[in-house]
């Protein structure tokens, strides 16, 4: 790989999600050579990627190129490029544009969904972890009800109109609340022709309440909320399989769904080459308090792919961006520090609150001792969220699509611009009562 | 298809572009039923298409869902298919997912890419006709770039970094000087280690004056303003080929670009089963003062796909939005009065002005007989384009853009979303000299 050899130490950083983009913005460049890696050019801002799925928001706002974040950086380098192989003995990385070895190295590559080995539901399932992701969901929700106005079979069109989302943690929640709305506010303006009562938005999940690592409270609530905008919840369920639109469950329980969505899981995701020994539960890199991985003096894990084991989170430090975003200040604090000969406490993970938010009006927050819910956490969600993306511009579309959704329930984002498969159901020609000649 | 039959004459109506929207829209649902056909959901705003391409505006707010325009409107149905094939004699059209009779006709299928039968061309270059097409311009031009950064090869690098665009009438004025734009003022402060001189945007015309449809006056002003940006402008030049990134011409010049972008022509798109006889110049589809095709009494056909012949046109009128739109209205309230037994007089075209955009501040404008260029024109431009956008959403997220970029010379929509080809250009591994353990 094409980078300028300078007399800095080189840090690699894979990955710009949350952990890495801060660790990009705010090490010394002054001491180092930054390098950053990402298989994308443009950072997502994951939370948010149901809205883009649901058709609330485009594409473009909730993603920011790397290459402004890293503008006018001196010492600062991107490329667009996937990282197959860690060679932590010959501080090497091999990547599809050629290798490049490392001074430090830090894995900021984050997490993929975990389907816990059921390969039928990791062939068939829809993920959605990325812009390309939520795009296609996009075009499959919105193509599905073209199809299903084609389709006279009754059973075909429940399938093309039912929904089944695994898992329900912040994304399965959102999202089925996301679709709830599209069904009761949207869809029956746009398809007067279609009965949508045959729409069904199906979550299931394992646990015996949704938002399971949040509060009773909170959950209960949005719980009801959920009921509320007519999504069936199944609770304590496991789904054992799907295939051929059919869903089966541990209880017995069928559903028919040409849309399945996993959010039941994830687990860290980093190139291959780490060593067996050194990756803990949940597929996520052990690592020391400093967010060093073990067995090594110059690789660092940060984000969902490390795995920091404390007294207060004997499983690791909870996947959240709140998190990843605190280590990668941490560490470019930790190296600023230590070029300087200085030493730095171990990482602190400051919980600053949880929260989803499950339609108009409708969120739950938990802010330390703070519970609440209603319009007030609607509103504390959207303001926290609009202030955690990156970049002006796209805080002013964002602002601008929920407001104008506010106002009319409808922002006019429901395009199908990915390709779409051809159609195989193909009714006859229906005779047409001539009336006039 | 299932669309139920009711007693009223059925309107089909192929395509939702300029032209089939307004007859959608203003055709009198009392007395018609509508159908309208189109092989997308949205309606796309195609004069904006370039800045698509050229990562100055969302995809998303040039296109507008159909579904949206046609809410509330009765005996209204809109289906997404692809239109296969027209029997006038049994007044059917066939499509991929039926087959459904008309009692009206309305071809609105707009114009495709004319490569004069270079096989080649056809092939290899790029066109800017739909939303697609623009998103993976958008995406190939910005992975250039990256690829540009990995490859020490400088003939490699200067054919990544170059760009041919063929045909200097609005499309491809207002790419060219869309590019030059990044050129000069985004990607210097994106690629900082990459050296833009080697980026060459040529702009090959084979008229002797660039926006040869407009007057003298206005073509010398927009070279002006396209020289000024750097654009290399080839006139009275024909492109003869284009194959492994070399471009060949008449006059013995050749490129070599790895993109090679095609608005040299376009010509007349429907589907199968029009008569060889009833096709005129430009592949447009014949028609009478009434817009309604030769040899039948249903079938009519409006904006590019259709051909009248006039004194002031006698090779038909222009293939523009302005011509589709008016011949939209037109069809519209010819149908509303002939269901009351009233004529209408034949269409006649009120030419309402032409402009193009070269860049910030530049443009240029025919209102009738007025004529001016610069700061005003550009104002002008972007106000005309701002009303005619389908959507308020549309035009208030655009204006925002517009008004980002024209204080920031910059606004961050630099995504590769799309999926690109895996690169084969891999450099080998570059030694570091260590200066740290």
């Amino acid at each position: 790989m094409n980078i300028p050899t300078i007399d800095l130490p080189r840090v690699v950083v894979i990955g710009a999600g949350f952990a890495g983009l801060q660790i990009a913005k705010k090490i010394d460049k002054d001491n180092y050579q930054l390098v950053i890696i990402d298989k994308n050019n443009y950072h997502t801002f994951q939370p948010l990627l149901y809205q883009v799925s649901s058709a609330g928001l485009e594409p473009d706002s909730i993603a920011y190129p790397i290459r402004k974040t890293l503008r006018n950086k001196k010492n600062t380098f991107y490329r667009l490029a996937n990282v197959q192989h860690i060679d932590a003995s010959l501080s090497t990385i091999k990547t599809d544009i050629g290798d490049l070895e490392y001074d430090i190295l830090v894995i900021a590559t984050g997490a993929d969904n975990n389907y816990f080995n059921n390969e039928l539901i990791e062939k068939n399932a829809l993920p959605m972890k990325s812009l390309v992701n939520a795009l296609d969901l996009r075009s499959k929700i919105l193509g599905n009800f073209e199809r299903a106005l084609n389709t006279k079979n009754l059973t075909k069109r429940e399938e093309l109109m039912n929904f089944v989302i695994v898992g329900a943690g912040p994304t399965g929640v959102e999202l089925a609340g996301a679709l709830a709305e599209l069904k009761n506010k949207i869809l029956p303006k746009d398809f007067p022709d279609l009965d949508l009562r045959g729409m069904n938005i199906n979550l299931i999940e394992a646990a015996p309440r949704v938002l399971a690592n949040m509060h009773e409270v909170s959950s209960e609530k949005a719980h009801q909320y959920l009921k509320k905008l007519g999504v069936q919840i199944w609770l304590e369920t496991f789904v054992e399989s799907y295939e051929d639109n059919r869903v089966t469950t541990n209880k017995g329980i069928e559903f028919y769904a040409d849309t399945f969505i996993w959010a039941a899981g994830v687990k860290g995701c980093f190139p291959e080459g780490i060593q067996a020994s050194l990756i803990g539960k949940g597929n996520r890199i052990k690592t020391d308090g400093y967010c060093k991985m073990n067995a090594t003096e110059n690789v660092y894990v940060v984000g969902d792919a490390g795995l920091i084991e404390t007294d207060k989170y004997p499983t690791g430090l909870p996947m959240l961006a709140s998190v990843a975003m605190q280590q990668g200040q941490y560490l470019a604090k930790y190296f600023n520090r230590k070029v300087k000969g200085k030493e730095t406490e171990e990482f602190n993970y400051v919980d600053k609150g949880t929260m989803a938010t499950i339609g108009r009006n409708q969120a739950v927050v938990e802010l330390g001792k703070f519970k609440f819910q209603g319009i007030l956490a609607w509103i504390v969600w959207m303001s926290v969220h609009l202030m955690l993306l990156v970049g002006f511009r796209n805080r002013v579309i964002v602002f601008v699509n929920w407001a104008w959704n506010y106002v009319h329930y409808n922002n006019g984002l429901r395009l199908i611009i990915r390709p779409y498969r051809k159609r195989q159901n193909v009714i006859g020609i229906k005779p047409l009562r001539k009336v006039k000649g």
